[in-house]
């Protein structure tokens, strides 16, 4: 298992790898600090965040909507990320606005046209993600950008496994210890390769881009003051609170 | 007049100030080079292009579409820009690919929560921009975004205007000489103050960011060895040809 993370010491900010509570710089290995010391910050800085959407059937079935022939995918503001630990601002406390766990697939290498075999190449490693979503713009506007790309709505890390092989590990959201979310990679409709291969059809993926895979069913609605805990098997938990 | 540019000599990058045929650059504004003899590039790199659709009430009615009742925003790839003289690739030949000339605004300053009145401030200037897009994905998807961000799908330049106020000037797109789109740009229902105040209230506006702010009525298809010029009055001609 090798886990990658970004630090913040002083005014400096590095990427280093993560080994029980202590960090070892990228640039220089041999150094290492404690864990407790340092500001974790969100693993990567993407130039885009491509969202797949109804990549579960489940999810697909709560929303009512009919599943896509093909992956059905927008762009969120790379803006809207949040550290681990970060604290979700509520746009529009009026608004319908719901946690939606993903696994995030991080980019490694810049990659166009690439089929569903050689798209593993082109994968660096996963995180966990949520997709914060405000219900009211997102079925009034139609188009589901805006709804999903307040500052803070997209909770990020902590850590990039390099190592992590999406099977049938659990996928889960917890808010307020109780779990909300569920369901097993397994079932996502379009897997992480083929969602890779098809969005490098359209466009050119470059290293540190994101692909969130999809939500599985039991999104629900945040208020200020929830403790979220998204939960990937085999991967660190992702630790949000609201306000 | 205040044009900047960006652009490549050797294996450098710069931006530069254009004066007639010289561009003097932002570092060493005492240095001057023939225009000719530099390779110009997009006039800026932004870490989103937020695009605003329906924006003209002919467009709208042209497309079938109700008028939204707030700006209609997603954001298309960065990725998907290409330089002035730059040649769009049609991503399915096979399918309805359309032009569509655009006003673009850069913006100059971080910007959240700002006023109508203070949006001025945020804005750098205005170029041109073209929102090439795939209607046969667009209307297949629903989400607009891939339909709009195939690699070269968005020509952009050549220059930032700084000086440049939007009134009633007319915009336009010839292909191949024959004029297929034309407005004014009072026509626009949500003005750049406007959008940028709305915008705004969703997320942060970072320095470079581009707003494009929808295209009049006359879209219709490219096909490749098209020769396309977008114009807007008092900004250079954005041309570009197709492959």
């Amino acid at each position: 298992m090798t886990l990658w993370g970004r630090f913040a010491r002083g005014s400096g900010n590095f990427y280093g790898r993560v080994e029980d509570d202590r960090v070892h710089p990228l640039d220089s290995p041999k150094r290492r600090f404690f864990l407790r010391d340092l500001k974790i910050l969100p693993p990567v800085v993407p130039s885009k965040i491509i969202a797949v959407g109804l990549n579960f059937a489940d999810h697909a079935a709560e929303t009512g909507s009919k599943l896509p022939p093909s992956p059905l995918t927008w762009l969120k503001s790379p803006g809207s990320i949040l550290p681990p630990r970060g604290k979700i601002h509520i746009a529009f406390p009026e608004h319908r606005t719901d946690h939606e766990v993903e696994l995030a697939i991080v980019i490694g290498k810049h990659a166009k046209n690439v089929s569903v075999r050689a798209a593993a190449r082109a994968i660096l490693g996963y995180t966990t993600a949520q997709d914060i979503s405000d219900r009211t713009i997102q079925r009034g506007e139609g188009q589901w950008f805006r709804a999903k790309s307040f500052d803070t709505y997209t909770p990020l890390g902590p850590w990039i496994d390099t190592e992590f092989r999406p099977l049938a590990q659990a996928i889960s959201l917890f808010c307020n210890g109780e779990r909300r979310q569920y369901s097993t990679l397994d079932q996502m409709i379009f897997k992480p390769h083929q969602l890779v291969s098809f969005i490098s059809q359209s466009l050119t993926l470059d290293p540190g881009d994101l692909i969130l895979t999809g939500t599985p069913p039991g999104v629900s609605p945040i208020r200020a003051g929830d403790h979220l805990e998204a939960r990937i098997e085999g991967l660190a938990p992702l630790i949000n609170s609201v306000v």
